[in-house]
């Protein structure tokens, strides 16, 4: 148990913005929600996940819709209250805490702001280890966890509760009503016992992107290696591709961005190409027509100077990236991990290969 | 207080689909399942509006979506259960009674069939009078009477609980889940007190439609006059077209069947054209270009030999015509009424005036 305050709150969105893997929604907004939060409530406790008792009720918390509506309407504040009082209603039970269902800089940040205002604590723990496109994407799914009872709100005051016979249909039901309410929505969903939080979830996720943003903070502050070395060293990162932005493809359908964004290569890349295929989040790598990497891991793009992750809202042109690739959470990498987010399910033609077999014999 | 038994339901069924306007769902379809429902657990009562409790709790339902797809994606049966249980829960207080929401060939029956199953009586009592494409439209709008807390639930047992707030938001996202559902769930909305419904609803619609329905089927057996004379007569309908369906063009489109269909003059109105435009429900009548009628009045095909009444969803080359106007429940005439489901909502671009003022100096 410990807990989050402001200076905490910087870096996890910074670190959970790169586990995000270009996803998850922008950090910016995500922290200014959720300072303005702990500013007017104080600081958030942080519990272990094994602080949890088995019977306690967790209640996690997160926006649905496109990053780029997340980072134009944003909440009214009233969304979380909403939410909760009629989840606990549900279950004839208090929440005892809540929890993000994924890394990523806003869905990271606002079950902080939700855990401030509710006075509730939140749990070190999620559902991806990063973030993923659809809500049925999670290690819950895997553990038979249902969805369901959801609870969706809108700023404007609709709120919607749904129980579904699959976590699919939840995602396509959840996605009509984001996309009806104006592309996106506050959620809660997943109710589960601490017990089944702790046997499925991925545990001390906070943790690991506070550390993260903090290393990434600090990367030029480190004396015996360059701030890229560093970087890769502390993310155990592969390094993909270094260049410059020189097209982003993007369209907003169905409250997902899709879309694509093309590396010309700088420096030891100089004369290549990469390009990156994203739904929301990244979904593939490919250099010279090659892929070498693939979801569940993770794709990151982070700013050469400061190595600060780019989410696939702000890809600009010019700007100069490098492609990280990261190991998943090893729960993706089992069958039903695959066949739920796997390269198949999101239409890349490809089994998928652990990124450091792919990686393996260095960079080309 | 009457039964209304297998005789009542096949009369209901036939003068509903005639004030259906064109939508209103499938006759045939909501026969079947009503006469199901009867056979199975007996007839049902029905309840003068002046018989019901001024605090009692109703509780109406229909189904939700293109005709074209109720036709085809019916119900399990599980619906009306799951629908009224989450409903009289949120009430903490038992449905005194049922109701349709609309007349129609589907949505006059299926109150029917849920009363019959649940053991509930059902009230002689709507919100339209007709037909209309939309939720909101109903005289409980002007009446300023929520439509939520409002349940829907698909026939694989996805259900759906929702407040917002205003109803035509009830409705954007209510046609949304409609959508990611198939295109036709079940739903109950307006839950309101018996006195809301004495004062807003469209009180003896049942009955009316049983009236017309069994004149319809006696029409032939009048013996001083045509047919066609007894048809106009009872219906009190105004004669605005007789002809051969020449083309029907229809498009399903965000769980509507949008439309136009056009009917060439036979006998007295040979030389001339006519088409009727409609969303659902038909929506503004023309005869050689100039607007005859317009919503909310009725525009109603009928079949020119048994003038049973056509739905959009049935229209098909070849079959021969007579396009009638009845006059719409006088609380559609006011300005709410008109502005509410007048002909400028839907696009027509004229003013709302009475039929009986088009139709003044007969039929040219």
């Amino acid at each position: 148990m410990r807990q989050i305050g402001l200076n905490e709150v910087e870096d996890i969105a910074r670190g959970a913005a790169l586990l995000g893997a270009g996803g998850g929604g922008d950090p910016y907004i995500g922290k200014l929600v959720t300072v303005g939060a702990i500013k007017e409530c104080g600081p958030v406790t942080l519990l272990d996940p094994e602080e949890v008792p088995d019977d306690a009720l967790i209640a996690p918390f997160a926006m649905m819709g496109a990053p780029t509506v997340l980072a134009e309407k944003s909440l009214s504040g009233e969304e979380y209250k909403a939410l909760f009082d009629i989840m606990s209603n549900r279950f004839g039970k208090k929440i005892y805490a809540t929890m993000p269902m994924e890394a990523g800089g806003l869905n990271s940040m606002l079950p902080i702001a939700t855990a401030a205002r509710l006075g509730l604590p939140m749990v070190d723990c999620d559902g991806m280890g990063r973030a993923f496109p659809e809500l049925q994407m999670v290690t819950f799914t895997i553990g038979g966890i249902s969805a369901t009872p959801m609870g969706l709100a809108d700023e404007k005051g609709n709120v919607v509760m749904m129980e579904t016979i699959t976590n699919k249909w939840t995602e396509d039901i959840g996605r009509a009503i984001t996309m009806a309410c104006g592309g996106s929505v506050s959620i809660t969903l997943f109710p589960m016992t601490g017990k089944q939080m702790k046997e499925y979830g991925v545990k001390g996720i906070v943790t690991r992107s506070q550390k993260l943003g903090e290393a990434i903070r600090n990367v030029k502050n480190v004396t015996d290696k360059t701030p890229e070395e560093a970087f890769l060293e502390f993310t155990e990162g592969f390094k993909l591709f270094k260049g410059k932005i020189c097209d982003v493809l993007r369209e907003t359908r169905g409250a997902f961005n899709f879309g694509k964004v093309v590396v010309e290569g700088i420096g030891e890349c100089k004369g290549s190409q990469a390009y990156v295929e994203f739904q929301n989040e990244n979904l593939a790598c490919y250099v010279n027509g090659e892929i070498v990497a693939t979801t569940p891991d993770l794709i990151c793009l982070v700013d050469t100077e400061t190595f600060n992750p780019v989410p696939t809202d702000a890809l600009k042109y010019g700007k100069r990236v490098m492609i990280v690739g990261l190991k998943c959470f090893p729960m993706w990498r089992i069958p039903e991990g695959i066949e739920l987010v796997g390269p198949r399910y999101f239409g890349v033609d490809t089994d998928y290969i652990p990124i450091e077999e792919r990686c393996k014999g260095g960079w080309k």
